[in-house]
């Protein structure tokens, strides 16, 4: 149960079977930093190759091909005081006869990252907007673990493996769910948001670097299909592909899986249920392979018994 | 502003130029009823066709193409004490190569409706649910106005004018908002759900029969390219197309207009806000063209001078 | 086995359940003509709506639902020496990050059709292309039956019954089978083009009005699912639907339901002869919906039995 | 102009910055081997890993990121006299709602092939399709040039870098070029089919083992997005993506890039030309990313002047 402080010096543009900077055992928790997206770290200087460097990875001991790695985050916070975002919206979101439409000029907006009092604001381009501000809800835009076969995967994209979700559900107080399929499970992250809107439309959040603590175990055993996720009021799965039609395929069947394994359902039941409860979230609509989030609300699964209880 | 009180006689499998059944004026209002997905009435009578039997139309005077029929929804209550969901989720919302493993029996499930309670409780199959319930939540699923060129559409898909886009968010209180196509503008409704998840993922929602409230007005030269709605916390609009990710263009699209044509806002700002604040429902996943909603939080508007005020 | 010369005077934006121009028998030939997409005659005279304004329907006596029409095109030919088409490629057929590129003049391109060489020509707008020529391939863009339960669909896209298709395949000498939804059939048919690209990228072919020949006949009793079509290669199916993916599933679902009603195959052998064997064509990738068309080689047939021979 | 024989110790199943197995030069020639998708070698024995096991990489001196390698395909014959296939459709390529109607028993085929008559005869399970033959058209399934970043890609799927496209046009006698993302370009090569379908329905085509023979030059400083080819009828292009319609717009672009490159036009008259004669092929409709290629007939090319010619 050891608290790890790790300070990161090099940063990965691809999630795969790189060496650890650290090894971990299930409980530990370790306190690290993140830089943002173009690899600027808490000073503004650039550490890190583009898009999404890497912190880690991380060794988790005893994490063997066919576990489940759960990693709950602590804790998220903005380490600097500005942030930025594109500004257009991506050409792939609206209609291909509107692209023309869109503004020409496509200026990177500064936003003010006030920790203080929990708000962004936009300090430039001028526009109508003024002083906009929005609430603070830092995320983790791009983590997951080594995928199989030896293959690195850019942190542009995504897959079972985690990646580039752009979820703003991934949040702190979150359980995250990683299906293990390399030793050590190499856990790695990066690409936080102090705020991002559904989909990550302009093709960012507001990207900015971040302070994290988390904490890691391992289920022996348990075979995940897609990166699982639980907060306090949802379980829910996270499916990544192109197009939304089969992130939403991917999520969905992996729903239906976990509440096969781990609650006393039968197929039937487990349909009938997710048929009247479902919620969706489109996560990202704009990375090369797009997550839609299936979520399944807890407060219908109180009555219903875990498998395996007495 | 005069209160009719309607009562069906005949339904039509399409929404189209049909002979209107009832003439009424901007500001009126219409007590009426809905029958069921597959033609059933209160009393479970079969008195229509399938699918998605439509009530209407009725002729709104002074419509005229190029305007906006706004829809105000005032009142919807399922008229009987009993639904139906099919149970088995559609095979194009899980992974083709796990269509095999979907539960064969499929049984179309009854829910006993409890208004005094607003819940809903499922009666059979009987499966390890026991007697699951879901809290009320009336919605129609298919409703729209005439579309041009004399086309009649089937009420299984929808477009541009509506038609089968059950959405769970189109409730008592919100406010719908159609282009207007025809004279007239020759608005249907029906499919009343007493409760969905998103997606529509079983094929249906809980299906019932409605008493239904509606008050109408038009907006004269204003035009919208998709449904519009408003409720309390959201400006909302609705694209209807396959795949999903085409849904989600006509949906951005349109709202990204709506912010331009009624608030004080150039391209840039629009793009921004809306890249920052827009949050996405998954309306329906499983009729021919399927329904992805773009939501606006009305919050981010309000600092915003709305165009062409003094 | 008449031949009936039939002169339209009104053309239809729908095709849908409207008032027969003419009834015909099994067996029966019509000579007629069609405007082309803009509604314009063999004399360049605005005859008629846009887009895809339709000749007929014709009835067809005895075909009932659930009949198979079969329509043989005997002949078609421009009828006048000029033709036009867009010059810019549809938005949706390049990256949306490249459509910004695309010409932002798009002139409309007018064809010289020279019959008696059997080519066409490029009169303007003056690019480097010059004078440039492509060889004459009159098919029929759109053309189908009514469909169901009273719809009346837009002649800019298609369906189970047909409709705007788009396929260059569709040429003389083919035989094409369409599902029959209503009495009599009611074949529709327009939108011919001298020649065009596959895809009809450009959102057009050479647009022109044509003379035509077609013969029908019905086969009582036996159900398609699509339309199909034959000529002295390939039997041939065309599934309608975006995205493409959705367009292929019904293509190639239709072809394996036509191998084991006709043939004498089982599934898995209809599977591994499909799965060898099979061609594609991107028919259109413009309206609303797409269209792929899976073939079959005949000669791949050959050998075995017709269902049914002793 | 050397030529190597180079004998295969080891390959890999993902495509990337891999060890070089031999440096070649500009107008070298390689005479090679390949194993079968499964890992099979022309004795049937298991030498490699799954799925799609790569020869090489070979490193071509000069080549760097912006240029251009050029691979011509000398020859490719099976080099055994077995290959198989799967023999069930794809899940993904029929109708959600057909998929349960899919043959359940799914055999793997056998078939002989006869390289003196060149054709492959089924052997085994026994259908009624009898002892059925198909000609012979060796093609390679799965081949490339490293990616950028270090990454390293699952041969399992495509990008832009090449890989899994499994064209069947890609046969002996073919030019390819791949973008060069690292020093040397890196290729890899394998995955042979003694024949195959459009699309690769069955997710196999016929599957063996092949000699090879090709010849690299290296084009410096000149840029392509996708995987390009020509052969004696056509120039053509390869977009890897999912949905189709996103592979095709890749397949699309990139042959307008390479059209303004090399030929003296300008963008309207390449989108006039592009749209009256493209062909589309639908090269694989089964892997995670699926590949739509572009076809432009070189007749329609030799009017034009080359770019840069006096």
């Amino acid at each position: 149960m050891a608290i790890h402080r790790f300070h990161p010096t090099h940063y990965y543009p691809t999630i795969g079977s790189h060496e650890p900077v650290l090894r971990i055992a299930g409980g530990d928790s370790v306190i690290t930093t993140t830089i943002d997206a173009w690899g600027q770290d808490l000073h503004g200087n650039q550490v890190g190759p583009r898009p999404n460097p890497q912190t880690g990875p991380f060794y988790v001991e005893d994490a063997e091909p066919g576990d489940t790695l759960v990693m709950h985050i602590d804790h998220l916070t903005p380490n600097r005081d500005n942030g930025f975002c594109k500004t257009v919206l991506a050409p792939n979101v609206v209609d291909p006869e509107s692209v023309a439409d869109l503004p020409g000029e496509a200026p990177v907006a500064d936003w003010h990252i006030d920790r203080a009092n929990g708000i962004a604001t936009l300090r430039s381009p001028e526009t109508r907007l003024g002083a906009f501000t929005v609430p603070l809800a830092p995320m983790l835009g791009c983590f997951g673990v080594a995928p199989e076969d030896g293959q690195a995967i850019s942190t542009a994209t995504s897959g079972e493996f985690g990646g580039n979700m752009d979820y703003r559900g991934f949040v702190a107080g979150v359980t995250v769910y990683f299906p293990v399929f390399v030793p050590g499970a190499l856990l790695h992250l990066g690409d936080g948001h102090a705020a991002q809107g559904d989909g990550e439309i302009l093709g960012t959040g507001i990207e900015t670097s971040l302070d994290v603590q988390f904490t890691v175990h391992v289920l022996k055993g348990k075979q995940a299909g897609w990166p699982r996720g639980e907060n306090a009021e949802y379980l829910f799965t996270a499916g990544n592909a192109r197009p939304l039609d089969q992130a939403l395929q991917h999520a969905t069947t992996e729903m239906v899986r976990w509440l096969l394994q781990d609650y006393a359902l039968d197929a039937l039941s487990a349909n009938i249920l997710l048929g009247q409860c479902v919620e969706y979230d489109i996560a990202n609509v704009f990375d090369p392979a797009y997550t839609v989030v299936c979520k399944m609300p807890k407060r219908h699964l109180t009555g219903l018994t875990p498998r395996g209880s007495a």
